[in-house]
């Protein structure tokens, strides 16, 4: 079985789009705000907006089942307040859970936080809830920046995040640590700020103790963990220097890679360095490069070649990369495939 | 020849901190900040700091010539404001003057600019020009970020720069594009600031033209491009989706990336996927990560043992890493070397 664990419902039908800018055109009059229910979006829309883009890239491509979240770029969690995040959240995690229930084989949802910037992680504790005792989802997207390229909250490893953290270890939900848009404009959303809170959020565990205090707790870095992959004699000999263990030990029990890596050589350095145990195929398909690679006539993001053709791996590896590895981070997941015989 | 293209002078004798701690505490109130001729460091005592230190383990690898500026954390454009950062830039520059001329055979300078954020980056050209004109410095170290991890500047490609290119360019001096500390608690110093600046600097330069204005001018990306190589996929499908040219002639005449990445597999990485002549040498030793390497070891920070170990690399190759590539980047050090007879 071939599970990728990071796609988001970038392709949702245009009306979630209006709805958003109704929402945003109302932030100084909330009594012009849209309400949930005027957002129609029929089954049928769903089912053409999924067949025709990500469940004709997973079959082309031989992927089984996708982990998929809200849009990552849309959460842009500096717009409005937390009603605002709150409302766009709930459509968004509905929409998600309509995409499972059409295609129950092949998506399952991870949730898309209500955050919004200087407001308690804990207020986001009710959606997260909802989503997975009431929708099924397996995951959640935590935003380690949600001013949008600003950078106000505290480090991950403050206990600001600790009431979220000790919600996700009773629920077993892992997080994948995304940030959204950019709105500083130093930052390119995807060239640069989505890179730069990998290599942020995993530095900001190395520093800290986090783990010390939730043993259980999993944190998936996307993109195959920003920079930090590259540069890991870099970051053995920061936690050398700071006197913090190994490692191995001290995060490697609870951080995890994503292979969204667009070219042979990185994911030949991941799998290289990286212990397999904690890379976890994906892709981020369809997100934020769409082409085709000239260099080898096959699209950017279609990193399942990749995994394929690197030496690094043997068979039994690359089962874990695909299934394995995904099934143990995600206990939901693999509670859930089990209950359908998988 | 072995050139070093990126070291700074983090071994500076005591009495610089202290000056440095005198004028900082005397923010508040100008009249007791203490003058430039206030800082006494005699020349055996500059020996002494660079002799134990640098020189030794130039020697002990078989470095040549290190390319030599200002300790890079040190700088810390966000004290103070323009005459803060003008005071403590001279006297920094002038020290690794001394350097270059107690060892004229072994350090050349490269200027840190008295940024200051919010100013018109113009400002720093009298510095510039001192350090060239008067103490034959090769390159200068320009912060895209003086707020120090706040990012409150424009990106590298608005034209609020022009003014310092336009010097750059009239003098043949590059620049390496280098922040300082980062007073955001987010972002560690050395462990995410200074990858995300090299990561968001590259991404700045890809979605601008800067190049077509300024055809000649160079920068040079530190710490390996941070976290560029390994993504060189996104990246240039990033510029496809961006109706960019191809990277190779949109961005590779001007940007130039060192090896200071500390182990064997991402300098692997970094030879085999960027194209030879954008690659030049450097450790960035005595740097950020000072300690050996318990699966080598070696020292971290000795990054030729891993150009030398590098398979994709025939030794003319290793010829332009250590040597060719900066003469070509850096005019000024190539017309040094040859008035020299080197």
């Amino acid at each position: 079985m071939i599970i990728d664990v990071h796609g988001h419902y970038t392709t949702a039908p245009s009306a979630l789009g209006a709805w958003r800018e109704r929402q945003i055109a109302a932030l100084g009059d909330p009594g012009d705000a849209p309400s949930p229910a005027e957002l129609r979006i029929s089954d049928d829309e769903i089912r053409e907006s999924i067949e025709s883009n990500q469940l004709k890239k997973m079959d082309e491509r031989g992927t089984d089942l996708t982990i998929f979240s809200p849009r990552a770029s849309f959460m842009a969690h500096h717009i409005g307040d937390f009603q605002t995040s709150a409302a766009w959240a709930a459509i968004c995690n509905e929409l998600c859970h309509r995409v499972g229930l059409l295609f129950p084989d092949r998506f399952v949802g991870a949730a898309m936080l209500p955050q919004s910037p200087g407001v308690d992680p804990a207020s986001c504790i009710p959606e997260l809830e909802r989503c997975v005792r009431e929708y099924g989802f397996v995951g959640i997207n935590l935003n380690p920046d949600p001013s949008g390229g600003h950078w106000t909250s505290p480090p991950l490893t403050d206990r600001h995040w600790y009431p979220l953290y000790a919600k996700m270890v009773e629920l077993e939900i892992p997080a994948m640590i995304h940030v959204s848009t950019s709105c500083n404009p130093c930052f390119h959303t995807t060239g640069a700020h989505y890179l730069n809170a990998d290599t942020t959020a995993f530095m900001q565990c190395l520093t800290g103790d986090v783990f010390k205090d939730f043993p259980t707790l999993k944190f998936l870095i996307p993109h195959g963990g920003g920079a930090v992959p590259y540069h890991w004699g870099r970051f053995r000999g920061l936690a050398q220097e700071l006197k913090k263990p190994l490692l191995g030990t001290h995060l490697l029990e609870n951080i995890f890679f994503d292979t969204c890596v667009y070219h042979q050589p990185g994911i030949d350095l991941l799998t290289r360095v990286i212990p397999v145990k904690n890379v976890l195929f994906a892709s981020e398909m369809i997100g934020a490069v769409r082409g085709i690679d000239p260099e080898t006539g096959h699209p950017y993001d279609d990193t399942k070649r990749f995994i394929e053709a690197s030496a690094n791996l043997s068979a039994a590896q690359r089962h874990q990369v695909y299934e394995g590895n995904a099934r143990r981070v995600f206990p939901r997941l693999d509670a859930a495939l089990k209950a359908s015989g998988h």
